[in-house]
């Protein structure tokens, strides 16, 4: 018998976050405001979050503190599993040992209540009594509809439309942890419908939605906090929590990986698991990392570095970061939580700094690479999820080529079961390859060409 | 930092099933063969099953080996994690500790690989090509999909069509795993047909899916066997993994329960967490064990004790138990994995003996519990297991209004994350609790009237 997994007890999950800013070589740019052209303030960000949150975000601390309260949640999935993929090596034939961190066992069924019950907590004790929030695929919203419900909070998930229509049971999940889910565009706000009158068959945004839970939050009566479920330093830093984990768990085993990997749309999760590593490249450790986008939202690849919107109605500061331009509709992808013009500034400095290395694939690749996934090691892989094992694919064929033994740790992100529906349009065919095409370059250029350069 | 759950390492997985069959009282009645009125022979039921697994269907050996090959598949998800319910315990505000075993934690969501896998495992070495089998609200049909899938075995699953059209993720599942998925009444069969013609609307039930699934076995032109998702003994004995490892997990924590709990559609989940504490009160331990059952299908709680076929068609053995007769067609709740007429004869003798004490939930209740559950332990329960919530629930008042204090264990059988339109239809109140007519209990000893009697 064959040891497939580590687990952790209780006693043994960490007690602190782990915060990359306390390492960066070289120093990130800040976020501007808009208005002024001048690094934004504390204040500049209080009307959206809590002072608690904002203090992590500008935070340059390597080691904070998880409350008691967050880490009694965080033990109702925490620590996760470590696993060994002996299966889905088998089935590659290649020269590898795959590691992963099975983030699907959460609640919500993905990483995202890792920083969702903290944010539930600090706005809780900060007087909150409502959070606003967008979610792509569901996997943010649902975790936010469950952290606020575990603290007491109201909340309302804007849900980029495309993703509302191809994932009901997403909406569901959010109702029965009590909070509402509302296809985005919508009608409920300004941002919305001024984007509805130009574009009223519109399959939404991460953009657009942000926008609309923003100004929400802003407008409403109740005293309402927005929460971003990626981008932002103090969501990556929640985040940690899972390289950390896996830090513990391979040493364990007396191993070190080669090769991490995770998948990017926001960069939460790549960075979650990448952060302790990255760390180690910085002090001098030999380790590859490479974070998996959609080559339909090739945000790292192809998108430059600048200043830019995080959302399309510019109420977010200008955040230093590869993008593909605050206006741009990703191509209707079932990976709805990649489908983001942007990337974490924090992402974006370490693919600068060539401490990781960005690589795109199309989504009939990654659903092959997930049905092989779901074949073999049993748990079927969300859409997102897939973009990391066709990366994983790759870097084991690579491997075979160069007749290199290696070792590989990745991210499986979540799973795949309220996304069947997109398994079955695979498997009918009916899914498309999309690259991003030239003239959407040239857009992004002109959406940014106005703004400071970092 | 309280505890919430304590995890084994798979070096601790146990590493034999147990089979209360060595330990009964007093002796169970035989099954019968319908022609003959004979007890049935291994001969009787190669027909539909290998000899590998007759032989554990008729052992009373105390101990079984699990073989490698199952226990590697075993550690993809066990052992799993046994947990201490703090928050619903909070939010019920008895004097209990509850305690329960997380079988969600399954690729397939369940407890149900338990025993798919070792029946796909023991099927392969016995040189099936091909498996069928029913399945009702799809718990065991995914199951088995995966598990035939693990060992290179085809699988077509009829699934009972009300819960066929309720939750149309669970067929997306079977054929993620490369199953097939056939809803039931089909025309596929002699018996499905005949019961077509005779009632065109019917929602289906368990027991003209096993008709279906059998009779497929036994002409198909393939290799192919049946395989069973509960009632049976050795479906009984695989999932008695449960019961081993939460004894192990409260013996780490000094502790043993008072109560012990779970669902009963057929039995196995039931069975699986109740077997090694049965031994203890049979050996004279203190310990009361409750199986929940839906009102709609009362079988411990109202239906006789018989002889009767397991199925609509009367092609399996006369099985002594508890019975809503083999032609009852139960009311379409979304529990479709308690809609079963019968329960497993070792569940039946059991509550015979006063072993276990039955008790019936109407689906308004269950669902009642399951919304609380979900909101302050953060898993969805699958509707199944929100029978045995209701029966905790239940538990806990009891001890307030006895001023007792109680430690709970149950069987948390699986998350309802597929089921999520059940709960959006509890939400918007249109989930009815049904109550079994008198005129069924006339319909049952009708049904029975003509066989042998135990």
């Amino acid at each position: 018998m064959e040891q497939v997994k580590v687990v952790l007890q209780d006693r043994e999950i960490p007690k602190k976050w782990y915060n990359i800013m306390a390492d960066l070589p070289t120093p990130m740019k800040p976020p501007l405001h808009p208005g002024t052209g001048q690094p934004v303030t504390p204040d500049d960000l209080s009307a959206i979050f809590p002072m608690n949150i904002i203090e992590h975000e500008a935070s340059n601390k390597r080691w904070i503190k998880i409350p008691e309260e967050v880490l009694q949640k965080y033990l109702l999935w925490r620590p996760s599993p470590l696993y060994r993929a002996y299966n889905f090596e088998k089935l590659l034939n290649c020269p590898v040992k795959i590691y992963y961190k099975n983030e699907g066992v959460s609640p919500a069924g993905s990483h995202k209540p890792n920083a969702a019950v903290p944010m539930a907590y600090y706005n809780k004790v900060a007087g909150t009594k409502r959070i606003t929030t967008e979610t792509g695929a569901g996997q943010w919203g649902s975790a936010l509809a469950m952290a606020t419900q575990m603290f007491g909070l109201e909340c309302r998930v804007y849900m980029v439309k495309i993703s509302y229509e191809q994932k009901p049971y997403r909406r569901l999940m959010m109702n029965t942890w009590g909070a509402e889910c509302i296809p985005s565009p919508s009608t409920l706000t300004q941002s919305g419908r001024d984007f509805l009158a130009k574009h009223p068959n519109s399959p939404g945004s991460l953009g657009i939605a942000i926008s609309e839970a923003i100004e929400d939050a802003v407008t409403s009566k109740v005293k309402t906090h927005y929460a971003l479920g990626s981008v932002l330093n103090h969501v990556l830093i929640y985040q940690s929590i899972i390289g950390l984990e896996a830090e513990k768990q391979m040493q364990k085993l007396g191993i070190y990986p080669d090769v991490v990997l995770g998948c990017c749309g926001g960069g939460s999760n790549f960075a979650g698991i990448a952060a302790p590593f990255v760390r180690d490249k910085i002090h001098g450790k030999n380790v590859k990392i490479v974070g998996a986008e959609p080559s339909s939202c090739p945000t790292m690849t192809k998108g430059p570095f600048a200043y830019d919107f995080g959302d399309l109605a510019q109420k977010t500061p200008l955040l230093p970061m590869y993008t593909l331009g605050h206006d741009y509709v990703p191509a209707p992808i079932h990976a709805g939580g990649l489908r983001y013009h942007g990337m974490a500034p924090i992402v974006s400095h370490l693919v600068r700094e060539k401490l990781v290395e960005p690589r795109a694939y199309d989504q009939l690749k990654t659903f092959d690479a997930g049905v092989k996934w779901a074949r073999s090691e049993g748990f079927i892989p969300a859409p997102e999820t897939n973009h990391v094992l066709a990366a994983v694919v790759d870097e084991a064929m690579r491997a075979k080529k160069e007749g290199k033994e290696k070792t590989i740790l990745f991210n499986w992100s979540g799973h795949g079961i309220i996304d069947l529906t997109a398994y079955d349009a695979f498997f009918a065919g009916k899914l498309k390859a999309y690259e991003l095409p030239g003239h959407e370059i040239d857009r992004a250029l002109r959406a940014i060409k106005n703004f400071p350069k970092p």
